[in-house]
Parts: C-alpha cells; sequence; structure tokens
C-alpha cells in the first residue's frame, strides 16, 4: 500500500515504523508548524520529540507537497494537531477520494461554526470522506517508535475498512483491535484527558500533605471509567469501548504521566490555573489538552444535556480550569455521598 | 452498635478508626499471631504495620478471650488471614447468632476438604450465618487507618444487611457502595492480585531492558479487568463490579504498589520464582497473596470448566508461578493475534 501521513508530530512519525515495518511505501508530510522536525530528520537525526529516527525508506513531503504527497495513495493518516484538522480536511477534500480510507489519530472536540464536532466528524464532513477510521487506545509516540508493544482500536462505522487496515498495520508489537464504535472511541480519547488532570491534582494536593493517597487514586480511576461510561451511552456509545483500551487504557497511561496530570499536580500543590499555565509555558511544555478538550467537551455535552449530575467529576475539573472553582472541589466531587 | 473485629492485622485494626469515629463500641480481638502486635498496642505504640496508633475507646482482648469479645455482639467482623477464616468460622459458630451481620474482610480462595472456597462461602457454611457482607475496594490499610479517603464496596446477598452497615460505618473519608454481587466483588479480590503479579513481571522485564512499556502496562490492566470480567460473568456474578471498584479499583492499588508486583518484578528482573520469593523472606515480607491466590483459583476455575481460552492471561501467570513457564510467556500472553 502507499500511505500517507499527514503531520510529521509525535505520533504521525512514529506510525511510519510499522508501516514500514509492514512493507508498505509510507509518506511523511510535514505542515509549516513541523519545519524544525524536518530540518532534524532530513539531516539524519532522531525526531526531537520522540527521540527516533524515521526509516529510511520513508519518503519525506514539504509543506508546499501536500498534492505530491497524496497522489495514488491507497490509504491517508490524518495526524495534525487537533487544531489542524480542520483546514486540513478541507485542503484534502476532493484530493482524496471517497472510498480511500483517512485513518485519523488526532483527539479532541472543536467548535466549528458553533458546534463541538469530534476529529472524525470534522474528517467526514468536511473532507468529505466515507471511509473514516479513527485511532484510539494507549499509545505513547515515543514508545510506538521504538517498537514496545502497544495495543490500540481502530473504529469505523465500516468495519470492513478498520478490518482490512488492521490486516495491512498490525505488527507484533502494534495490536489492533477492532470496533464500529467510533463515538465510544472518541469520547474517550477526548475525556480522558481531563479526568488526567483531576488525577494530577488529587497527586498534587495529597503530595503536599506528605501521604500517598492511593486509595483515593484508584477510586478516581474507577470514578471515572464509570462517568465516561455513562456519557458515552447518552451519546449513542457503548459502555464496553470505555472499560476497554480507548478509555480505561488510555486513561492508565495519561494519567501516570504526560502534561496533563503535570497540570493538575501543579494545581494540586497550590498554584492557581494561570500560575500553573505560565509554569507549563516556562517548563517548554506546550498545548495541555486537557484544559482546552474540558472547554469544548463542555459544549458538547451539555448541547446534549449531559450535566453535573451525569458526569460530576468532569464537571469539577471544568469548574476548576474555567470557572475559579478551587481545586478541592474535585475531592469533594470524589467523596461526596 | 458493639462491634467485635476478629484479628489485629492491619486492616482489622484500620477499620477501627471510622468505627470508633461513628460512635461504636469496638472491640478489637487479637490472634494467637497478633501477640506481637498486641505488645506494641498495649503500651501506646503505633501499630506496626499501619503506623498509626489505635483509637484509646477501642477495647482489646486477648486470644483467651474471643467468648467475652462477642459477648452481645451486634456486628462481627472477619479480620484474619485467608487461611486463618476456616478455623476462625468454626470457633464462632452457635457464638453468634444467624442474623448478627458477619463483615469478612479477608480475601482469597481456600480448599476446604478438597472444594476451593471464597472467603464468603467459607464463613457462611461453617460459621452458619446468614448473614455475610463481603468488603472489597481499593483500601490499603495504613491510608484508611489515617483517615485517608477511601471507597469500597460492601456486597452481600441480603442487600438491605449491607445498607444497614453503610449507615453505621460510612464516614467522610470512608465511603461505601453497596451490591448483592458477592461472587464478582470476591473472584475480582482474589484475581487482581495475580494480574498484579504480571504487572510486576512486565514492569521488571522492561526495566531491565531499559524503558518504561507503558503502553504494555496499559493494556495488561485492561486486559485483565476484562479478563476478570469474563471469569466473573461465568461464575454468575455482573461484569459491572469487575468494572468498578472492586475489580479495577482494587487491581490499580495492588499493582501500584504491595508484594504482588514486587513479586512480580523480581521475576521480571530475571530471578526464577523460588529465587524471588526467597528473597522477599530476606526482605521480611511476608506471605504474598497472589502466589497462593493462583494456585487455588486454577482449582477453583477448572472445577467450573473456565479454561485458558476465557483467561489466557491469567494461566500464563499461573504457569508461570507453578508450572515453570518462563516469564516471558506472559508477555506472549498478552501480545497474541
Amino acid at each position: 500500500m502507499r500511505v500517507t501521513i499527514l503531520g510529521a508530530g509525535a505520533m504521525g512519525s512514529a506510525l511510519t515504523v510499522p508501516l514500514s515495518d509492514n512493507g508498505h511505501e509510507v509518506r511523511l508530510w510535514f505542515t509549516e508548524y513541523d519545519m524544525g522536525i524536518w530540518d532534524a530528520i532530513s539531516r539524519g537525526r532522531e525526531h526531537p520529540r520522540i527521540g527516533v529516527r524515521i526509516p529510511d525508506c520513508v519518503k519525506l513531503y514539504r509543506p508546499e507537497d501536500l498534492n505530491r504527497a497524496l497522489e495514488d495513495s491507497d490509504c491517508v493518516v490524518v495526524a495534525v494537531s487537533s487544531r489542524g484538522v480542520l483546514p486540513i480536511s478541507k485542503r484534502i477534500r476532493g484530493l482524496v477520494e471517497r472510498d480511500i480510507p483517512l485513518v485519523v489519530v488526532s483527539k479532541g472536540i472543536e467548535v466549528v461554526e458553533g458546534e463541538p464536532l469530534t476529529m472524525a466528524g470534522i474528517v467526514r464532513r468536511y473532507a468529505e470522506s466515507e471511509s473514516v477510521v479513527y485511532v484510539s487506545g494507549p499509545s505513547l509516540a515515543a514508545e510506538l517508535g521504538r517498537r514496545f508493544p502497544t495495543h490500540v482500536v481502530y473504529s469505523s462505522e465500516r468495519v470492513e475498512v478498520a478490518s482490512r487496515l488492521k490486516r495491512e498495520f498490525e505488527t507484533d508489537y502494534y495490536r489492533i483491535a477492532v470496533t464500529d464504535d467510533v463515538t465510544g472511541a472518541e469520547l474517550s480519547a477526548a475525556m480522558k484527558n481531563v479526568y488526567a488532570i483531576a488525577y494530577g491534582v488529587v497527586d498534587g494536593m495529597t503530595s503536599k500533605k506528605g501521604g500517598a493517597y492511593n486509595n483515593l487514586k484508584a477510586a478516581l480511576i474507577t470514578i471515572a471509567v464509570e462517568e465516561m461510561a455513562s456519557v458515552v451511552e447518552k451519546c449513542g456509545g457503548r459502555r464496553e469501548t470505555v472499560f476497554g483500551l480507548s478509555g480505561l487504557g488510555d486513561l492508565y497511561v495519561t494519567a501516570m504521566g504526560g502534561r496533563n496530570s503535570m497540570l493538575g499536580r501543579l494545581i494540586g500543590g497550590g498554584m492557581s490555573v494561570e500560575e500553573a499555565l505560565e509554569e507549563m509555558r516556562k517548563r517548554g511544555v506546550g498545548v495541555v489538552e486537557g484544559y482546552q478538550n474540558a472547554a469544548t467537551l463542555a459544549k458538547y455535552l451539555s448541547a446534549r444535556d449531559i450535566n453535573r449530575e451525569t458526569a460530576p467529576l468532569f464537571y469539577s475539573v471544568y469548574s476548576v480550569l474555567h470557572e475559579g472553582l478551587p481545586s478541592e472541589g474535585i475531592i469533594k466531587a470524589l467523596c461526596k455521598p
């Protein structure tokens, strides 16, 4: 297969490894924002974000060469930032035939013309694709790029397309499960970032008090998963998706490390949200997905009448991040009668 | 209420804190094996295993004073080791009326006269009780004793008894959920120890290779929970119990720390099972529950025709622990096609 990956960030670049190992012709297209990465990679150095060399056989394309990168492709992977998904979808409309699989690895919810949409939703509508496949599950790009075992989920309303890609892309270290529950996978992928912030808050707040509150953290993970399951069910997805790799698995890996829990830890340690975001900038840590996700998800959920009663923990994090609630509110939401 | 706690180990002693805070008359009975703890506590020192002082109002009873400890009690808590549950059940038969709630916090499966039985099953049969309530969920005793927030599940076939105890025992830091799924709660509590060993093996094996395999650990947690859910369902319990505090929550807290994952880490790091158990003894770490649980659970499951097909990860750990399978077998079970 000829596979074009749009976006040379962490996950787009990591995917070149299992795809090349499967013998596919892999093309990696760099956005305008990826040119720092281009400089490193085109000189044969490691990818600055995942610390891995891109396989030699991968063909690299500059931002202006999008059309050439897409020419005669059998599959296109959308791996740009969540903000970038709308513009890239519009740019590739007409360049990619409707039945070419569009694999989406970007995560989150974006508000488009006032309407909160998922990533697959944006691609489906604005790239006019009928074969969208959404990738979720616990997959730190740096580990996948090193061929560390990674289990993911490919979900698609056209499940036969996801199954075909599973056959083409799977390796002994890159295991792919297939489902038709795109809603469950996408909502889990967005919501887990918010709960990872809550996890960080509890961690920061309690280590300040000198104790590891493991019982509470375990309860938090469980309550988060149950809450995600209720939300997903109300949105038309399936609870089981949340209890699997897309929900529980991804929440675990996100809570254990990464930017979301780091932001939470700073807030739990006593900083205001603004101070914590400023501190993250100082440390050179980029966008904190869960901070944005909380805001767009709140819009998405309230448009579906999903309120504090269904998702008290989610909304407590939202209120801490965007409405000035003290961070103790998260503990209260966890221990309410 | 007058509440008698049988066993002054970690959990029995920790429970004196929320029960005293609720104004109950709490009696703590020491087994013959608890006399080292007696020496510390009766001199006003901290409990040696949880580092907490027992509230002054708690009445302490020596091994020979069992009858006095039980006199006119309104509720009895069984908090001895899993090996001790059968003998104590036989000893209290007739001393405790059938409708007095017997709360069981011991975990595991024991083979009694050739038959593998759960803890609540042993108490029900050998203490001849009709009001058994089983306690599960992520609750490290040292944290509960410090009044750190702890969420547990009280399960009973007589759910109204569990609900009554919830009203009597709950505090703002000791949160109690109630269910009738005793099977789901008990099997989760026993199985999670085995999966925590698997988690330790992966951790030990991969940190030896110089990388934190977080994607794989996240997949392991997810696969373990799904596998437990399948097993519980086949045994007549409910999947949702496993996705809650009793399964996922307790697996999380057990995998993050404790003896089971420590044993796994030693095995994953290259020791044989015997060497690892010997090393644990040297470190002064007592019984590793998951090691025993794997053997008795295998009996329990095979008596119900639950085999490697339903629980491949469980049986891979069993085979590593008890049949000499190399520890890589666990990774293979995780990454099988």
